[in-house]
């Protein structure tokens, strides 16, 4: 998968991509990602990319130009699967969007800053508004890590266990139950004596009973 | 604001920290971001901090000893108002959340790895569980910083120009209207003639109409 993504602050980005499970994506050849500063775009003096809104109002527009010549000269050397827009009324990113993200070649995400990008960008170029969640970011930067770590650690090669991705919460429909490791006892607080039973029948039902017994208290609506 | 952070990746969380809004508030001195290092609270080799679940299973569990360690040293130099877990299951991170958040004064976040940390971590210390969405990530850390910086730019003094927040998607529970902002005109797509009107009352009007619109059409949940 190669992901490209456009901003104007490609240094936000830099650690995430550094570190942990999209470092070893990167380094194991699974992922490429690019990043592309906007203002490497942009003809205009103090290489401006945006401006005040038409009609008056606070916050700067991110004008269509400069995103315009820059997804144009990513089109150019190859076909792009989607070109996603992070913005918080974009559809509300969900383990079902990411499992079917994960299976794309060539994406490019923009991010949106400051009042979000002009609408004729939104219009003319992007194929898909993502969201990660009902509340507002400063940029689509940390929103495109996000979306970039969501998609990436479901590639197969890129977690060193499989299974483990298919273990999580939401992988099918359930919070995942509770977990425990070593001490047994710590401060007067126990492990539950089943898991240590070595009894792995009773164990699996124990644990899809507390998984069910979670959602049914904390997130009703999963359950639909 | 003090916020500390604890973290066995404080590398993955640097860059988000060092540029944009959140340099400037943490500059400014309206906000101390701190970030501790789970391996230095740990007295086993290797600085481990994680190990083997209780009933077998994929995936490493983060022990409860160093983060007892950890927070226990950070509350006998203050009192805190909520310690935090990062978490998928927890309670779904939205803006009036974020407002509220915002309020605080001495906040601690744990954010999980691997599978998880020790249940009894969660029993026993943690006071507030937020999820920043639907899906998986590989850690807590790009969660933690969604959470950092949801709460930072509302905290007055942060942004520039405070009335920029409040017209933001979702402080109203609608869609932000679309924004244009220079060229008038760009390859045949023209700005709606409203907004070029000078009529500011007209414009309002439109404004919030389209709200609507968009909010009907793309988010009806939100509006009830």
């Amino acid at each position: 998968m190669r992901i490209d993504i456009i901003t104007v602050l490609p240094e936000l980005l830099k650690s995430p991509f550094e570190a942990s499970i999209l470092k070893r994506a990167i380094e194991k050849g699974i992922v490429e990602v690019h990043m592309h500063n906007l203002r490497d775009y942009t003809n205009l003096s103090y290489n401006q990319i945006d401006d005040y809104q038409f009609g008056g109002g606070a916050g700067m527009v991110m004008m269509i130009e400069p995103i315009d010549k820059c997804i144009s000269a990513l089109k150019e050397q190859r076909d792009y699967d989607e070109v996603i827009y992070m913005t918080p009324d974009g559809a509300t990113l969900n383990q079902k969007i990411a499992n079917s993200m994960s299976l794309l070649e060539n994406v490019i995400i923009l991010c949106g800053h400051y009042k979000g990008v002009d609408q004729r960008v939104r219009d003319a170029f992007i194929t898909k508004e993502i969201s990660i969640g009902d509340y507002v970011l400063s940029g689509g930067e940390l929103g495109a890590a996000v979306l970039c770590d969501t998609i990436i650690r479901l590639i197969p090669g890129v977690l060193s266990n499989e299974t483990s991705a298919l273990t999580d919460t939401f992988q099918d429909d359930l919070l995942a139950p509770p977990v425990y490791t070593r001490p047994a006892e710590y401060k007067g607080m126990k492990v539950p004596e089943i898991l240590l039973s070595g009894n792995f029948p009773k164990i699996e039902k124990w644990r899809e009973d507390k998984a069910y017994e979670r959602t049914e208290k904390l997130r009703p609506d999963l359950l639909k």
